[in-house]
């Protein structure tokens, strides 16, 4: 009877969704983890939490038509939010000014709509996560997660789980004050001091400040990226924008070790991977002192890790049901 | 037979020590907790483990005999030292310029003197397990204890226990950069850029770079705690070092904050303890973004921390020894 049942289990699916400001990935896999399949949708101006189940549900429905599979062996949901996410309650407390979210029940709304155990969790958590169970983590205790892209965040991973801290908060690094740094109090809305200089729009900012038509013969308007794309070509206004970003974020990348003593830092995000900002980023912190030398790395999974991280926590949210049936 | 050995469990006695720099204190214990007395000598000049070891078990005879009780109903001895400690193998791997100890075997120096289960732990994080278990963090799952005396430390309690980090250094806050420490590594030996401006020392440092005959009528000379006392009876430099040891211990627990997401900070130590440096950060705390707004407050059992902290470790020991055996 119980090998019968877990016969059963082995035989069904998950889904993993992560849920952004622009769009909206989703991965079908099955109880081992493989992914079969992948599903995107835009959801730029899409704010209301049940049209965005509604395209989950959607997206799950044609990716088991694409694979010819039974819609019946889904087992599981979960879903990555850019928001602070109340795992235990399954509720998305607030997320930033992408989607305007305030306690959205997301966890019952997905169980809803599709029918089987969900899980929520924070997006940036969801990629720590896969990196932890899946990518440049995987088997180290203690690490830290950060994600860079219009933002910054940090997902936390203390005896190999993810810490999430009292207020379900912890790791919003944004916030950090580092030598640099303002210390103005953050008015609500407003990006925290270390994501006003580094978060990728924080990038944009320092570029902006420095740009004169006399000093580059680049641009004005340039994303993070392209910024350190012509650092790496010798421009150097772009490279002084390089260094700058470099420096605060080993700074908070020291302080966090100091705090935590965990020996790996692992870079995500599309600003956080860019070679030339983790090159110059490590080369700092190794000439730091020798007491306080973590080891900084970029993702593996690269933009896969949410949606991954996602699976990761539908195959938590399947056993786990099967546990307490 | 079971019973009977609980019995004669409840009928023992503890010993908590709290090895220093400059003293070493002994609390002899009741299985239940009641600290029945108290020992202290002085360890001016004492720097091999083997004498403090000694007199460890010095302490604990005359506590015995003092008491009338047998010495053979001792069950468990428990020792905070001045350095990072592996808690796992009963090592201390390093102690600050006090000691110079190096990879000390100290648990088992302890079994091999007194013949009972031994317990070892960082000095600070022994602190932080008393205001955990009895003291102001009682009952809060996650919060920071900080300790500011000559230097300055942090015992971090997550999910209601201890977190150490891999190299047994979590909370090493002494090191951490915020806006207004310098940024220069540091070399080994040296104290970290925080404890550098608000560690005991490093406030007295503070006041000499200010100190000018014709800015204040006060000597040249004067302890933290004096510097302190004199702010609050209105000498203008002496606010002055107040106000900037304030904001920056304001920075580092924020940044405390934000990483660990948790709600309550402990501050103890002589320094840390003294109300001008609680009110002062307090307010800069409060005067911060609402959405990062931790309680802080003074530990309630102050200079006895450490030693309580060493007496509820060895209290550990001995019952998990019961389980063991």
């Amino acid at each position: 009877m119980i090998l019968q049942r877990t016969q059963e289990i082995e035989a069904g699916y998950v889904v993993g969704a992560d849920i952004g400001g622009t769009s909206l990935r989703i991965a079908l896999a099955s109880m081992d983890g493989k992914v079969l399949g992948m599903w995107k949708v835009s959801t730029a101006g899409i704010r209301d939490p049940n049209v965005v189940v509604g395209l989950v549900q959607q997206g799950t429905d044609e990716l088991f038509r694409e694979k010819q599979l039974p819609r019946n062996l889904l087992r599981a949901v979960a879903a990555g939010a850019p928001g602070v996410t109340n795992v235990e309650d399954g509720v998305v407390i607030a997320t930033s000014y992408l989607m305007g979210w305030r306690n959205v029940p997301l966890r019952a709304l997905l169980e809803a709509k599709l029918g089987v155990p969900a899980a929520v969790e924070n997006d940036v958590n969801t990629a720590a996560i896969a990196e932890s169970q899946i990518g440049a983590g995987k088997g180290v205790r203690d690490f830290v997660f950060i994600a860079i892209g219009t933002g910054i965040g940090a997902g936390v991973i203390l005896n190999s789980r993810l810490f999430h801290g009292m207020g379900w908060s912890a790791g919003e690094i944004g916030y950090l004050l580092v030598p640099g740094t303002s210390v103005k109090p953050v008015e609500t809305g407003e990006p925290g001091a270390l994501e006003d200089l580094i978060g990728g729009e924080g990038i944009k900012g320092q570029w902006l400040r420095l740009w004169r038509e006399d000093a580059t013969p680049l641009p004005r308007d340039l994303m993070a990226t392209q910024i350190f794309d012509y650092a790496l070509e010798g421009d150097a206004l772009a490279q002084k924008v390089l260094r700058q970003s470099a420096e605060i974020l080993a700074y908070a990348i020291y302080d966090l070790a100091v705090v935590l003593n965990c020996p790996l830092f692992v870079l995500g995000g599309s600003v956080g991977m860019h070679p030339a900002l983790w090159k110059e980023t490590q080369e700092i912190l190794q000439q730091r002192d020798k007491r306080v030398q973590p080891r900084l790395v970029r993702s593996v999974l690269g933009g896969d890790a949410q949606v991954n991280g996602a699976v990761c926590l539908a195959l938590e949210a399947a056993s786990s049901r099967v546990v307490t049936a």
